[in-house]
């Protein structure tokens, strides 16, 4: 990768500077925070930080950026796993942290405006008085810009669906300065393109967002959650099936297989039989919950499933999903000395134990540790490979299992990302899975941004 | 609005004649027949009637017309209402209702790839082995391939979603005559811009849907309708709202004022009390159908809601439901000698009892007879003025008083169309719903359709 004309990111740096004053940085400590990234993909510094604060703002650092062509990259909480928020091509990182309003919460609307660096807690913890709740849980405590940015889910996506589903309308920033807004807080809408849509899952390639207006949910009466352990993927898999089919609104349907049930043994003191297990959440009325738990618990017997244990008291649940949320760090606690590349592909269910038993296999015949987790409602997994610190062989042999799971994954009818996106990582897959429909999405990036200064280096061509 | 050069669509006409032979039509009776339309909007007459049978001819088409610089509308049921099929420009009309084969259903992935002239009553007639069903129900038997387009919903988009939400994948033929896919099978993905979202909605202003992958849903093992009538709308509403934010599974929920009460009376030989009234229904286990209407109950006497009958059989939920998609017919018999004018404004649930309100005040004080229906769970209502036949002073009174409620939509948040789209009838608002995106949406249609050649007149500038 080449890097851009040294003079237009002085140039630009000077004339944000005039804006932003000390809210631009050039210190090597502040750049270097800005350099790095959750996953394997190496250092990459922007020239400088600029702290932003307003809509405002950020359409003035565009506008500069736009007219002296110098890359712009947003940065909120990091925890992007394709290196998404990487300045691969330096120049000016956008740090969104500072625009962290919750702005208007309307509880009979059930939506919230919020800012970008608004974190999904954090709005959470906003919420604790209204009876609502923000529904997309990716693990990590992102910011609210970068899950839209990313189109992200998580562990209640099979419930109450991933960004996609739960952005009303946002406020952007187009690459040469111009502020627009898409959506409108109506629910539903047939009032031309959506480009609300084209924005989300948009890595900060086409506009950056500077304020979102997200859907909430109402906190159920009742929660349960429950365990049960297979002898085999493929008869967890049937249960989900089954279960997705009789309309059972199941909130959270987590599968994890063998090596992990050891992990969470090791981390987390449990006694998990060696066996794949789904770890199961119920949202509902007081009886609703308690029927669903109990149809449930039928049809996994059915498919062989056994222990199926109740986990009804907060404390119990807590323990349980703290213990799901903890299960990457456990397999890398099991693993000391290695570090972690994960995998995030999605297939239609019906090819989903096949698609995962190729991919257990795999990687038991590498020499590299791994494990499977997954959000199975959705046909969405993840393997986590643990490749040994500094290794490049192991790197390498990592990630020729992670492309061969993305191209069965292509083979099967579905994509090569399920909700972490694309980045640096997957670049190169895109033309598989998308064929010429990727040249169109070169063609929208260039309508959007025809200097390529938005993120460059990612998603297109 | 000028005709495109007569010779340019003479020699495109020759030169696809060649490719379909007899399928394409040039009889000033078929030509008529797709000159039509249900709304207030004068006939548009085709230069030619294409009835293409696969995506191969749609491209080998749009290439011709693209090369010939000539006008291409695509026609399906006809049952839009805002004249998005007329062919203002003349030019070809594609007669999409030859591509009407269900290609697969995939009941464990619960999806089915379709064509786009298939209608929903047919896939639902399909479907009816399965256990499964396509939920989304805008009343008319409409093609799936035009409820796309529209990005249509109606009834039952406040449990199952609009179009938006159950489409994963489409095939597009482009203005060119390129063919992309877009989307996957699978439930959720990452990968890239949504082209999926950018198509439905577009109206055939961006490219022509040639196959459809659609979400199916579990038929649900019970189900329940009720209906209750209020004093006042604004009690209705408030139930709406708590209902929703008490997270209570309602399929449908559908308001109508007083005048539809007496048309329903006089259409159906109801005896609906003289007031606002709420038809519900409710889909899940036996017990949750049961626990749900029984909570809604509470919930609507806690408003003041009265006369609460249930619909347990089968067969009063049918005629309930025959009813509630009779009410357009109803409220044309009650007006004899009088056409229907049908708005269709989407808002905040929060201003929704106001905007009834200041609706129902504006036609009580024009000579027009009208009357308000409304998706209220979505916040999505319709006013139907009727107008007399003929008479356009009536239809300017109309077009005022629809007017103004979409710019009472927007000035409280909402948009001007929830479900029925921009076509011929919204267009002089989209800039006043979307600013300075409109022209973003401009630009998306320059980019996709440089010679402007799909569906001209519609949707953008």
């Amino acid at each position: 990768m080449k890097m851009k004309d040294i003079a237009d990111i002085s140039r630009a740096k000077a004339r944000i500077a005039e804006v932003l004053g000390s809210a631009l940085v050039e210190s090597m400590a502040v750049r270097t925070e800005h350099s790095r990234n959750e996953a394997h993909f190496g250092p990459a510094l922007p020239d400088a930080v600029a702290f932003v604060r307003t809509a405002e703002e950020v359409s003035k650092v565009l506008a500069i950026c736009h007219d002296e062509g110098c890359p712009v990259t947003a940065w909120a909480a990091g925890t992007a796993l394709e290196g998404q928020h990487l300045p691969v091509f330096g120049g000016i990182t956008l740090n969104m942290m500072e625009m962290n309003r919750v702005k208007t919460v309307h509880t009979e609307d059930m939506d919230a405006v919020v800012e970008p660096g608004v974190t999904r807690e954090q709005l959470n913890e906003d919420l604790r008085a209204t009876g609502l709740f923000f529904s997309v849980d990716p693990g990590a405590n992102a910011s609210l810009g970068g899950m839209a940015a990313t189109r992200a889910s998580g562990t209640t996506a099979l419930r109450y669906g991933t960004m996609r589903d739960n952005i009303r309308a946002l406020e952007v920033v187009l690459a040469n300065g111009q502020v627009i807004r898409t959506g409108s807080r109506a629910r539903k809408s047939s009032s031309g393109y959506d480009l609300t849509g084209a924005f989300v899952g948009s890595e900060g390639t086409l506009g950056i967002i500077t304020e979102l207006t997200v859907k909430l949910h109402g906190v159920p009466e009742a929660v349960s959650a429950a365990v049960v352990c297979f002898s085999h993927v493929d008869a967890a898999v049937q249960t989900v099936i089954a279960t997705i089919q009789m309309g059972i609104p199941v909130a959270r349907m987590e599968l994890l297989d063998t090596n992990y049930a050891e992990a969470l043994n090791h981390s987390f003191q449990m006694d998990l039989p060696r066996k794949p297990h789904l770890f199961l959440e119920f949202h509902g009325s007081e009886t609703g919950v308690q029927e669903v738990a109990e149809t449930l618990r039928q049809v996994a017997e059915e498919h062989g499933g056994s222990a199926f244990s109740w986990k009804t008291t907060m404390e119990d649940r807590n323990a349980l999903w703290r213990a799901r949320h903890g299960a990457y760090e456990a397999m890398c606690a099991k693993h000391p000395g290695r570090r972690s590349v994960v995998t995030d592909v999605c297939v239609p269910v019906s090819r989903l134990s096949e698609m995962i038993e190729a991919a257990r296999a795999d990687i038991a015949a590498s020499e590299i540790p791994g494990a499977v987790i997954g959000h199975v409602g959705d046909g969405n997994f993840h393997a986590q490979l643990m490749v040994k610190d500094g290794d490049q062989a192991d790197l390498q042999i990592a990630k020729g299992l992670a492309r061969r799971m993305s191209e069965r994954a292509l083979s099967a009818g579905g994509t090569i990302t399920g909700e972490h996106g694309i980045g640096l990582g997957k670049k190169d897959l895109m033309e598989a899975e998308h064929g010429p429909a990727w040249a169109v999405m070169g063609d929208m990036k260039q309508l959007f941004d025809p200097k390529g200064i938005l993120n460059p280096g990612k998603l297109v061509r």
